[in-house]
């Protein structure tokens, strides 16, 4: 999967995770363990010990170095050995290293970067170092190739049906025209009236006039809520592909919800964000369970699927994008 | 397993689980859902929508038609695509639709025909209409392969052992004399002296004098014990493959059991079926879960196997029965 | 696993487990159930009926006969069939055998030879009869290969972190001479001064000076500890192969803990015992898992690591050991 995929930054655990003890995680199929030095910096590196492949996550961290649980060898933040136990001479550095990775924190998460040499910085929002925004994060897995769990995060079309009453219902669509816009790194769609009539478009909605939705590579999506010229809210997922089937997603949340005060809105916001996000594990859980079941898709799409021929182009790296890239109208009934 | 299964009907669940909500089965290895239309009749359709293959039997039925849970995707009892909610224009027709099968009821179960195209009608038996006899019915699944399955039921030596006590005792052998006839789409054993010393026997067989088991293509065993010319109960097994492992069973035991009301044998007989069937169903599990260790099957027969030999040559469509089929009689210590 | 395995006695299960039922067991990937014949010598044959396959270890003893829970087909010690019940003749011989394996039993065991003819007796510890020699048995199954599993036992470097403070102590190591010898069939490495400060030592080690390590083909390992001339403990392990990542273990104790009595150390002991073994299995354990995660091992080694070597070099077959064998002499900080 890492040769695959593109190289990037992606979010693999929460920064207040990593405090004393290691901690395992999943980036692309490879097993990791993060700790910190001495200097608080996070170390990244592959979880298995090179001498008998006992998982580090499963050792301690001493004096800044993770400490294997089997046989006491001792890695630094770079992955090398600074220690084995029982060596009578200071030789413990001819006995190899532990591949790590470029690693850092932004945002409330840690980043790892899926190659050698890192490009760049992780993401940043913007938003949340700005006055009169607040920020609320909820992180979890879904069971769904990234396309799939991206689409379902996008879409519009499922909200009457999965988020029936919490989003958008049924009996109360009427047209919506949307904008589709494709960059070399990013596609979007902007809707120029808004829909919503559920319980969150109740709670945070007042004066919301259109909302965007967009993917950005590697594995980004976004949702922006605006009231004139006004950004109300803005829910960034970061998803981090584990294996094909399974995603970890990091959802940042950063709100303005005047005339409300956030200290109102952020428990009622916090449960229905929540309650969504276990409406679409379910749904995706049942979609991958029937891939299972038929030995994978055979996808039927419609002119309502705007968003998903575009993330597809953006990942695959063999066609290269054209030049003459235009907008494109849709209108859908909400 | 569509391809290699003889085309016919079978059955796949009760009539009576089929009412408000979809129901899912799995028929020859394939997902199916079946929910009502608005006149009741039974819709039988692939369970994967044609969009994002969700699994319909998971949604819910609107006005006749099924919903899928994801998109709200609308199918008719035909499998036709209704409505694609969403879409400006009525174009929904478009879209595909999912593939259906004939389907039918009959004696209190729902019928599937394995093929696009129907033959005849899914079997009856004639016994449940008439005067004086009254039925029962279990269903139940077991983990064995077709013919282990049917053999198992249909044989009479491992009712010693697996069904002590209820079915036959061990220390009561006698010989009893049987003929095998074998027919073109069928095989039967006659017992021509009952040898059943068990509960069951006591509580039904009043004057029972002679027994016959036999299998019928594509999956159907039977059960008739005889008093005189008169038939006091018969049990039909119809055995749905659901994967080459797993056959779902479902059990019609029409009944006369005169001198006695039914009401009388009614729960006691329901109860023996019960366990009998659990008896069963873990000698077959035990038998699966050996063949799994080892490998496959190695099969040693006697000339107590009486049924194995036809019911594997009915199977194989490769080998085209003989027209001088001869009945032959054995002796078995039953 | 048979054919690869050295032919040999293996221990299957403690004598004490084979009584009126029969016993299902494991060696090298075949399954195996032993009985007791009228005689209370022991049976073992391979589990399957060679009639419909069911798992005889699930049926019953009868008059010293196996008797399959399917149809009731009697075996006798060797295999044989001797018994079909509802056959009329008696010509319950021609139907075939069950493959049987020469098994015996010493020090408490059923042992197993992996080949039809077996050569030698199964290893005695002598010891064990010996006055002022007492022995504790425990069996258990560890998670590993067969050389994971052996290294693991006699390897003196991971007891500091996977036994900390029941066998040895980071914190208080001192230099400790090993000398290695290689046999023909066995290796082992002597520890000329003994470092063990951990609990066990308190209990069992009064003048212990020095202790020995040892494998022997084809699965054994044994622990010594000597007081001058005197072997105060002596601990073996007879591995048996279960599967490639599966053995079962059977650890025999044969201790003379003067000046203390037995019955005093005893019960303090088997606890020490029982706590290492579960150390033990879980570091094990966390290491098949990580080498299945990442599809296999890639081990590097240092000079601590002093009997893996010899282990690998004597299971396999096909280098024969070369004649000029020195021994080696290496110092370890234990």
């Amino acid at each position: 999967m890492f040769d695959q995929a593109p190289r990037h930054w992606y979010a693999v655990c929460r920064s207040d995770e990593v405090r004393r003890a290691p901690v395992a995680c999943v980036l692309l199929g490879e097993p990791l363990v993060l700790f910190r030095d001495l200097e608080n910096r996070i170390g990244a590196v592959l979880d298995r010990c090179p001498h008998r492949n006992a998982p580090l996550s499963q050792g301690r961290v001493e004096g800044g170095r993770l400490v294997c649980p089997y046989h006491g060898w001792e890695f630094d933040r770079a992955g090398q050995c600074q220690a084995v136990p029982g060596l009578c001479d200071d030789g413990q550095r001819r006995y190899g290293s532990v591949h790590s990775y470029p690693s850092a924190e932004q945002d409330g998460l840690v980043w790892v970067y899926s190659d050698e040499i890192a490009l760049g910085s992780p993401p940043q929002i913007d938003l949340l170092q700005k006055p009169g925004y607040v920020s609320l994060m909820h992180d979890f897995t879904v069971e769904a190739d990234l396309v799939d769990a991206v689409e379902n995060f996008l879409d519009a079309t499922h909200t009457h049906f999965v988020h029936a009453g919490l989003v958008r219902t049924q009996g109360k669509r009427r047209p919506v025209r949307a904008i589709v816009r494709h960059g070399t790194d990013c596609v979007e769609a902007e809707y120029l009236e808004e829909s919503q009539s559920g319980l969150i478009a109740r709670l945070f909605g007042v004066g919301i006039t259109r909302s965007i939705g967009r993917f950005a590579l590697p594995s980004t999506a976004q949702l922006e809520y605006w009231a004139g010229e006004r950004l109300k809210l803005l829910i960034t997922l970061y998803f981090t592909p584990q294996s094909p089937s399974a995603q970890r997603v990091f959802a940042v949340a950063a709100a303005n919800p005047s005339p409300f005060p956030f200290w109102l809105v952020r428990l009622p916001f916090a449960w229905m964000l929540k309650r969504v996000v276990r409406q679409d594990q379910r749904i995706l859980a049942l979609q991958s369970a029937n891939l299972r079941r038929f030995g994978g898709p055979r996808y039927a799409s419609t002119e309502l699927d705007i968003l998903r021929p575009h993330i597809l182009r953006l990942l695959d790296k063999s066609r290269p994008l054209p030049d003459d890239m235009t907008e494109k109208q849709v209108t859908l009934m909400l």
